[in-house]
């Protein structure tokens, strides 16, 4: 059979790994997909450093638009990245009747569904697994392993960096900006760390995942995004002392109202298996009505990680080629015309349990006083600890409170904040415990 | 589009769970599937029984081969299990031309070439995503998930009921023959529990996943098999002073001798995520070239998380009913023309680090003897503790080797024994530290 002609669209460190594993396992590739596929042409600004990455037997071009319209390339790869050049590629690849793979999620979170839109009416494949959460399978998962699913909730850690800098707070104490320096410095956050560590990122994979669980449309810009910048090391440490870690979390929750969609920092009990992903790996949670509770773990960025999904994605439209556009999998899982408007829920609306930490003078009557301004928002309280007064005779309350609408929490650290007895503002964290 | 006939041949647990599932979620289902997924007809021998799990609407026959020869089934379901009549029917079902969803192990373990290439030569699909790890996709993910890998090794956690009995064991100090009468009480073992405590199920399920890894022949009569029946709850309790848990480990590694296929119980890393992995959950930890390590994790058994994998193949055999036979996935993940013959290794040929535990007469010289006698097999010591002496002035040496290859440990372990300061045999256990 003829082989698979790929044209790759930047040859960045996921393009590098992608031709380094193309090429290092083609035996392994086409024993699995019964033909050959080979890197046919590849795009990349600086064409010295491409040759370097693809070999010498690969057509190399500095505009991608060359690999777009080539008549014989099969499979567009897109991995230059943002949602200005390469959404005019995807769309032109798509117009050219050509089959896509991309890891870019922004793309897809911001443009995917006219992404989908185009690719169903031209009847092509647009494939991207290594656009969440690196080589874990995670895509696959969702879309066909849990197929027979009502999915009810998911719950990941989708940043790697994120999840280094937290887990350098828990194991060395360190504060934020410490461990974010170090970061940079072994090339795990960028000089701009915001996309990573204020959720930016999380969110589109979260979007992405929301999408294909609940069979809506993509919905990025109504999610939830709060991110690690400001925690202070010591509610880690108080959480770790009740049995808990703090990790930042892509949420998404089907609810009898509505989905939630919300990506912050969120204390998970340490008996939980995704307490226990530390430093860069990804891990995301995942229930399903029948299956129940499933994790899938692995490496959530890289060169080789990725491309072992960019790869496995060519592999699978390869597989698909000339099969019939409706018995391939639908790009959001759902058939198009069986897409659900449900609504999103603003961050007021969720359901959550709290961790809260108040400053309070240590005097008789404060402990009454925010017990009773809880009561009176119908928040109960599961744990309860005061950590020991400091030199001014003041004094830390941690409360965990019991699951509760967020807008009751607020209304109620409102109320607390404005207690004369009460220093500060009140800190206040959600508290999953992922057994429900 | 004309809804897809199932006939489904067993209601038993899982029968019961897929008619469960099928019924509950047929709405998402056929949201995603794009047309609409019936069960049609059901055998089953006890007819009330079965009538009480499928309803009203479907037809019931005590005779399985009136499913498989019924002109308007689809996709024939076997749930009957074992590999007697389970195989007679899944043969004529095929030579009927019918697609076969099942989840018996056993069948596939003991007969899958000879299933998959009746299958082959009759362009019908055999999916089997149940058969390993209940409703985990582990299938999945590695005949599609992994498909740009070189898979250099799995290890699983694949029988829910030795977990069991090892988690309550360690959590407990409990003995074997204690928790197994528990577990039995609980209904998570079997009133004659070989099958599952001796590793011949845990055997069947890596069989498998080793063929779809690798790209070889099912091989299970090679399957090196060893339970947790012998487990002394003293090493339990010694490898977690050591920083190990104790797991019955499906194990299957691709070295440049051989195929490595065997399942025992292991020490493995306390740091390790699938060593805490509790009761009877199942995890697969999976190494590939390019993504590194991943995890896969949830219940490996019950009926609705077993019935979530069936249903997930009939969606995925339904989505491919019209493609032509090429272009799925092949049964045993690579081109069944292009499967190798790599030869299993025995066991004694394995590489493995160990745990041995040697009961000595306390009196000098017996350590510098042990330690002779190790280095003279080529066995170097990464960890030796000398447990207190009990009243008899004898005491308890654990000792933690390197990697080695098992006959020299034999070879080791008899030299050991003939020592007069030695009492009794020697403990040995296989100690994987999975991050290779």
């Amino acid at each position: 059979m003829k082989p698979i002609n790929i044209g790759l669209m930047g040859v960045g460190t996921v393009g590098g790994g992608t031709a380094t594993v193309l090429k290092r396992n083609a035996e392994e590739i086409s024993r699995r997909a019964g033909r050959e596929i080979r890197l046919f042409i590849a795009a990349n600004r600086d064409l010295a450093k491409a040759r370097e990455a693809v070999g010498p037997d690969v057509t190399l071009v500095d505009d991608a638009m060359q690999v777009v319209q080539h008549p014989e390339v099969d499979i567009v790869v897109e991995l230059i990245g943002g949602d200005t050049v390469a959404k005019s590629l995807v769309l032109q690849a798509i117009a050219n009747g050509k089959h896509v793979v991309t890891a870019n999620k922004k793309l897809l979170a911001v443009h995917g569904n006219e992404i989908f839109a185009r690719a169903q009416e031209k009847g092509v494949m647009v494939a991207f697994e290594a656009a969440v959460a690196g080589g874990i399978p995670i895509i696959k998962a969702l879309r066909e392993g849990l197929s027979a699913n009502r999915i009810e909730w998911i719950a990941g850690i989708i940043n790697g960096t994120s999840n280094f800098i937290l887990t350098e707070m828990r194991e060395k104490g360190a504060s934020f900006s410490d461990v974010l320096s170090e970061a940079q410095r072994l090339g795990y956050a960028e000089a701009d760390p915001t996309f990573d560590v204020e959720g930016h990122d999380a969110g589109h994979k979260l979007s992405i995942m929301a999408a294909i669980a609940f069979g809506i449309p993509m919905q990025f810009d109504k999610c939830y995004l709060e991110g690690i910048s400001k925690l202070d090391g010591r509610d880690i440490r108080y959480a770790e002392e009740l049995g808990y870690r703090v990790k930042l979390l892509g949420l998404t929750r089907r609810t009898e109202h509505g989905i939630e969609l919300r990506v912050h920092p969120a204390l998970i009990p340490e008996r939980q298996l995704i307490a226990n992903v530390n430093g860069v790996m990804n891990a995301v949670y995942v229930k399903g009505d029948a299956i129940g509770p499933t994790l899938y773990y692995g490496a959530g960025a890289g060169a080789l990680p990725t491309a072992s999904a960019v790869v496995a994605d060519i592999v699978d439209v390869t597989r698909l080629l000339t099969a019939d556009p409706e018995h391939r999998v639908p790009h959001l899982a759902f058939q198009p015309n069986q897409l659900k408007d449900l609504p999103i829920l603003p961050i007021e609306e969720i359901t959550s349990s709290y961790y809260l930490r108040i400053g309070a003078a240590d005097r008789a009557g404060v402990l009454a006083n925010i017990t009773r301004l809880l009561a009176e928002n119908g928040i109960s309280i599961e744990a309860l600890i005061q950590k020991g007064s400091t030199s001014d005779s003041s004094a830390e309350i941690v409360i965990l409170t019991h699951r509760v609408k967020e807008k009751h929490v607020n209304a109620a650290i409102g109320a607390i904040e404005a207690l004369d007895s009460v220093v500060g503002k009140v800190v206040r964290l959600r508290m999953e415990e992922l057994n429900d």
